[in-house]
């Protein structure tokens, strides 16, 4: 199945993605679905049902991002193998963790802004996203609590990551990580086996990785994150991005003002972002 | 002013503190008192009545995490500028910044649970708790934002920290973190100005630090993060710990099982932690 979270006229709602459009789901974005007990049962039911008059379509809707209000959203840096092998370094023993917030995250067509004098690079990943509470938990449990799969791109300030040790504050700038532009039920992929992701700039291909030389699969990181810290129904996991990022261009290349980001999984989605950057530096 | 959030019988509620003990304010905890907008009124209501029959004498209450629910807890590193110095560094142009969660906190008198392999490490800390939004301000601004302060320990996981060059994962420990015992408002204490921060362990001062000697003080915390993260009332950072750690002795010395951990800022409190180590360690 795939969910979405949509804005429909003033409201928003959590929706199942039918042939004829958007099938309303009774929560008001898929945060709140994920963090009702019964949320696997309400998809069963919704999606059992026939296309109701009720299903919204595309044309009346806005595609929002997904789990607006995870409590935590944890990242992982350095985790493709191919990308790693490549740079000749050796493969990580554990993965390399980092937070952002809620605020950080944004829709899936937004746009992406920032001051002009940034480093912005982009970094295409798959998102995994929480269905149950985690704690100490084996892979096995990390698997079976995982409702499904997005599309994230966890766009960086390169001169802010570098300011100091500390990657945090180039990572954390609100609204400039998109996510979407659907949730697809874990049922339905496997990242193990294997799922491109692709990131595009201004029509030209920047980005190709698979997730099957992922070091630390989704599963793994839940469970070695949940050692730590307890995830709950609607936490974002990101899983790290292949090579072909801006900074690792020789001469280093930087996203501009009025570029087209387009960062796509097949069998998930496309998200499709402007930047928009302000000419006076705040800082 | 000192604020408090306790617990009596089976329920919390935020609170001032007053001669006779614990005078209950309207709001079950200090993150929600500060989220209220005219929650500087109610405190003046509040301090300008006298000491009624219903304020809880303090044999009768249990005092808990002042602020439990923040949206974000951001940390800074490397602050002190006698401790940078004494270890021949030059003072740093920009303050290092990480995370931590809402979970990661604990009570002021809370025991700390870790497994027994770990090496556990004490940075007593100035905390500054948020009384407003704050975004793209001005350290005036930012200053004026400030609801109060109270005193953390950002007690971390060294082993965990130096796993990779990110520290997320050895500072993200679910209570870990304790904070308190009590919030003293804005008005009543001037970090610039000086307050000392002590560490003593099983009876031993271990740390000593004014606050005088920050490189970036609350309020340029404050105005530095604003311009990257809204940050909202009840949001708590974490200025740093002065030398001292157990990571700088020769050899290492880390925290064991039983220990005492007295943190401590005049003015404010004492927090006392007993170190609970398990034997079998989970990762």
């Amino acid at each position: 199945m795939k969910l979405a979270t949509v804005r429909h006229g003033g409201r928003t709602t959590a929706a199942l993605v039918v042939a004829g459009g958007y099938q309303p789901l009774p929560a008001r974005n898929l945060s709140e679905l994920l963090s009702l007990p019964q949320w696997k049962e309400i998809l069963k039911d919704a999606s059992s049902g026939h296309c109701g008059p009720d299903a919204l379509p595309a044309s009346a809707i806005e595609l929002l991002n997904p789990v607006p209000n995870p409590t935590k959203v944890i990242c992982c840096g350095l985790n493709y193998a191919d990308h790693i092998l490549e740079m000749g370094r050796e493969l990580p023993e554990y993965p390399t963790l980092f937070a952002k917030f809620a605020d950080t995250l944004t829709d899936p067509e937004a746009q992406i802004p920032a001051d002009e004098s940034m480093d912005l690079d982009w970094e295409a990943e798959l998102a995994v996203v929480l269905g149950s509470t985690l704690q100490d938990a084996t892979e096995d449990e990390a698997a079976a609590a995982i409702a499904g799969y997005t599309v994230a791109n966890d766009i960086s300030m390169r001169d802010w990551q570098r300011r100091t040790l500390q990657w945090f504050q180039g990572k954390s700038f609100d609204r400039t990580t998109p996510l979407g532009p659907v949730l697809v039920t874990a049922d339905e992929l496997d990242p193990v086996a294997g799922l491109e992701v692709i990131c595009t700039l201004n029509g030209e291909e920047v980005q190709r990785g698979n997730t099957k030389t992922l070091v630390f699969s989704a599963a793994r990181l839940l469970s070695y994150i949940s050692t730590f810290t307890i995830l709950r129904p609607g936490d974002v996991i990101l899983t790290g991005t292949p090579g072909g990022v801006g900074m690792g261009m020789v001469p280093p290349r930087f996203l501009q003002d009025g570029d087209e980001l387009l960062t796509e999984i097949p069998g998930i989605g496309t998200l499709k972002n402007r930047i928009s950057l302000r000419v006076a530096a705040t800082a």
